[in-house]
């Protein structure tokens, strides 16, 4: 292909919108955006029902059918992240808080502004938590209620040992709080060997709902210990699991549109095989993506041992030609949307794998990311 | 018409679905609706645009243009009212909260659980507030700092005189913060002569939007006060805005359908001619529901003087035939869903006036109440 060639139509999902390659909002399905093109009341049994199937969907994903019970809460991710601190944590409780990213270091804010105290175990957004260090802490410190751990930090794309996390913190008699956000339904994250008192997830990420919904999948008696630790009327996990037990009704206003596109993500998910079919798409769609961009000359901030398949860190390439506003035009030009860095360590971009794509789609991507470097006059490739 | 006579179709909407005539979720257009069979990246500057005129057109609603902003919550609107509270109250601050109804009382709940000091003053659920009681409670008690007051009560469908509140509390020297859920965007509330500090409300009442986003319409000067009192990171209203200021972004992915189809909503509530439109449909549909009612014999629990055209709270008629369930599935049935009563004082039941609703589908409904007393021999008229 020459500079003359004409240039492609820009790539479009099925309903003719740009490709989201970032960690959210997500390119969706068009049956689930198309299920909200209806109003139910919140009280009619079609909609009562349809909550009830997705609700109890959630906890099949960790394998804990019965032992624990998805309690479901409107607004972002960070509103169920939020939920579960101030919900699960008593006032006398202490946290120690993992970070490697952005969102531990928010859970640690969360934390402070709710008054509970939390104790911080950090490492580079390019290393995992130091395990013995981990256990050290527990050991030296009884005053230690939880544990928050993030299962992939989608700041960097790294995943989390959320499995040997899991089993220092039982072994220590703790209990392990999880933020799954960017990992929920493509990781696998099994109850019955990993266990935990709750997981914080979103129906906007991996199960390919529709923005404005998140949940918690708690053990059921550790929600049960939790009344009254709330410091919030809405966040309340306990009182809204109370209320849709006692009356499988919301307490409040429920987003009722996303509910239901919830509801037809998790049939798709389902079809899809559940996690090992969603996350084995996303593999290879992490594949694909990795392996274009090396052969392009770009590198990854993550050894692959340590990378999710979930969203990718690039280093901002050192080359002087190079811009990465430019990078991002030419392939929003190409339908095509990635998402800047968030890293504090590296200069970096992200190229995320999740969502209603597939590897046809990433080697569009990569396709549009050899134009866009040629447009640019970008040469990675060693000579 | 007689029994034997076939049954028409039950009644639809424009997407085929029973109508909403409830306080919420409401029945929407189905433009607003189609707005949501897309997905937009949350940096996408078509998306960044339509946000900003969505919010840009709030404050116009209360006149309140430069002087006020709004600040979007996702979530319901009882998420709205707990940003506004926990946002709003200093640590130390008291608030007087005017209750005739549940959501006074939740008000009051919000606050006993942020640890914020809360006096009530109640009146029974039929009857405004005391207004020369509540001036003579600011005038005794100079700790209160911050009153609180709902403008449409929902639970009878009360309007309560806000206006004449706003002139006690300005002249007192103290802070109204308003929930206007109900109301905003069908009664007048004008910030040049009803001063308030904040007004919360949502998309989806009279706005006609879907549910999952509501709003707080603040006084500019008055929002700058409040950095670092807020109790949670979400319901921050302080640091929301200030992310949106600075940089046009949400600080957490915001509800992307949910927003576009709230735009589209703001749009259609424009061309109908703002508040004097959409509150005309209202008082149009709410006049032709009472008469029509009254005709059947049935009660209003308020006097027309204190009737808002929102919701119209109906008494439970003393008829030994007459079995609510019965009643509310026989409109059901023919595509009228209604609401159960929420009143503590009386038996009764809620039908609501808002919503993508005309006088046509008001006289549906009677003809729907008359179908259904016939069909449960209950005639209510005088003989
Ligand atoms: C690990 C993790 N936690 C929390 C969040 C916050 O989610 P939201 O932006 O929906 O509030 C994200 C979002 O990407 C995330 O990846
Ligand atoms: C006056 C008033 N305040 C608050 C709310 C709570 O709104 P939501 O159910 O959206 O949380 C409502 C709901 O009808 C209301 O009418």
């Amino acid at each position: 292909m020459t500079d003359a060639e004409p240039r492609r139509q820009p790539a479009r999902s099925e309903t003719g919108d740009p490709l989201l390659l970032t960690p959210g909002p997500l390119t969706t399905s068009k049956s689930v955006k198309q299920a909200m093109v209806h109003d139910l009341g919140s009280r009619d049994e079609a909609f009562v029902a349809l909550n009830r199937q997705a609700l109890e969907r959630l906890p099949e994903i960790v394998h804990g059918e019965g032992r624990y019970v998805a309690v479901p809460m409107q607004g972002s991710g960070t509103f169920a992240v939020e939920a579960m601190l101030t919900t699960f944590t008593p006032r006398d409780g202490v946290v120690l808080v993992l970070v490697n990213g952005a969102y531990g270091q928010r859970a640690r804010r969360i934390l402070d502004i709710a008054r509970r105290a939390a104790i911080v175990h950090e490492t580079a957004e390019d290393t995992p938590p130091d395990l013995a260090e981990v256990e050290r802490i527990l050991v030296a410190t009884p005053a230690v209620t939880h544990v928050f751990a993030v299962h992939c930090e989608t700041t960097s794309g790294i995943l989390n040992p959320i499995e040997a996390i899991a089993a220092i913190v039982a072994r220590q008699g703790r209990r392990l709080l999880i933020d799954a956000m960017s990992a929920f339904g493509a990781l696998p994250l099994d109850s019955r060997t990993t266990p935990f008192d709750a997981v914080a997830a979103s129906a906007n990420k991996c199960l390919e709902g529709v923005p404005g919904l998140g949940f918690v999948v708690c053990r059921r008696e550790a929600l049960a210990e939790t009344e009254g630790r709330a410091t919030t009327l809405t966040l309340d996990l306990h009182d809204q699991h109370r209320a849709l037990e006692k009356t499988g009704q919301y307490r409040f206003t429920p987003p009722i549109h996303v509910i239901v596109a919830f509801h037809q993500a998790l049939e798709e998910f389902s079809h899809e095989g559940g996690v090992p079919g969603r996350g084995g798409r996303y593999a290879g769609n992490a594949r694909v993506l990795i392996e274009g961009m090396r052969a392009l000359g770009f590198r990854t901030l993550l050894p692959d041992a340590l990378q999710a398949p979930i969203i990718v860190t690039f280093r901002t390439p050192d080359h002087p030609n190079f811009v990465f506003q430019r990078f991002y035009d030419g392939l929003k030009a190409r339908g095509y949307v990635i998402y800047p860095g968030k890293l504090t360590v590296a200069d970096s971009f992200r190229i995320g794998c999740i969502g209603r794509l597939d590897a046809d789609h990433m080697r569009g991507a990569l396709e549009a990311v050899r134009e866009t470097l040629a447009e640019m006059d970008v040469d990675l490739t060693p000579r």
